[in-house]
């Protein structure tokens, strides 16, 4: 049975869960989480169900994992030196992975999410915490340097920054492909005096 | 055939209209998108699918007339005479509008959306362009009545005002039903003072 045990760490295996996680992006991306089977999952990763069964036990479990790999991938918040360059950076970010591929990935889990509450407490905790934690710095910083001032309910800058983008995005039909990026990216940057004034800053001219 | 002509217009026609556009409501909320089936809907409704198809070609067709009736009964924006009245009664409008039972429905509806363009368009028309519109006559008044300066970027606002509650409750597990309304009351009051910088506005104290 050393078959059936679980063997992290070693770098094949590494491999393999990567392997299984990006699949999952790819069927979900195709199918969507109703169509999502592990079969297909495990199909597409080249690996047998019970490869897959060993690292996660359910569709569900696998689900939050590649969210929340995907979600890891997204990388961290460099530190432009001022208010407007953070938030400028966080605003094209977020408007680029709400379109396209990952955006529409983003909007297929909200509607299953609408009905599992474990899911939506993972996609919260893969998606929009770290992005509330990215903005929580991103304040403190502009308040060290004295940008501005200390702000009242600070724990809603997170969703006040980005909540003009996932509005924008969300319901809407995606840009074609070819202009996803760009379209997402002057959309931020038209935002980006809004979000300044929001938080107590001042545009640059 | 005369039992085959539509006969809009006669108030037993537009009484059933009604109770099939609820019972689509309904069955939404209790199954979901791919879960619908006109048979459930004509069931629940007390008609025969025949009576339903005479009066939508499709499961499409028929969802999307359900998502604009339901967007047609939240009501028109009543003028306060303030900036802040008035952005405070829309904040909370939507924020209750995003919890709850509408809260689940629309988050289902944005699963599907996701990969229905069709759907995608119907539902920015039915529930997005609204508030837009909404958001632009609350703006104007404001400038009007010497409040704000003129905007720049004045397409974006109706986004900036409701993006924060829509960031807040799209994700996120529902709050506990019986919390729900009070909760997303609350939210919307804290996020006041951010919307009124955002626009220009100065808050209340």
């Amino acid at each position: 049975m050393a078959d059936a045990v679980p063997q992290r760490g070693r770098p094949r295996d590494a491999a393999r869960d990567r392997a299984l996680l990006e699949a999952t992006l790819a069927v979900l991306a195709e199918s969507g989480y109703g169509g999502l089977t592990t079969a297909a999952v495990a199909a597409r990763a080249g690996v047998s169900t019970a490869t897959l069964y060993r690292r996660w036990s359910s569709k569900e479990d696998l689900v939050i994992a590649a969210v929340a790999a995907y979600a890891g991938d997204l990388g961290a918040q460099p530190d432009t030196g001022t208010l407007d360059g953070d938030l400028r950076d966080l605003l094209r970010d977020k408007a680029v992975a709400l379109t396209g591929r990952s955006g529409q990935l983003i909007r297929t889990l909200i509607g299953e999410a609408a009905h599992n509450d474990a899911l939506a407490e993972a996609l919260t905790a893969a998606l929009m915490t770290p992005v509330r934690e990215r903005v929580d710095v991103i304040v403190e910083r502009a308040v060290a340097r004295g940008e501005i001032p200390p702000l009242k309910d600070r724990d809603l800058v997170g969703d006040l920054v980005i909540g003009p983008v996932v509005s924008m995005f969300t319901l809407a039909p995606q840009p074609p492909h070819e202009v996803a990026e760009a379209t997402a990216r002057a959309a931020a940057d038209r935002l980006l005096p809004f979000v300044l004034r929001a938080v107590g800053g001042k545009a640059k001219a």
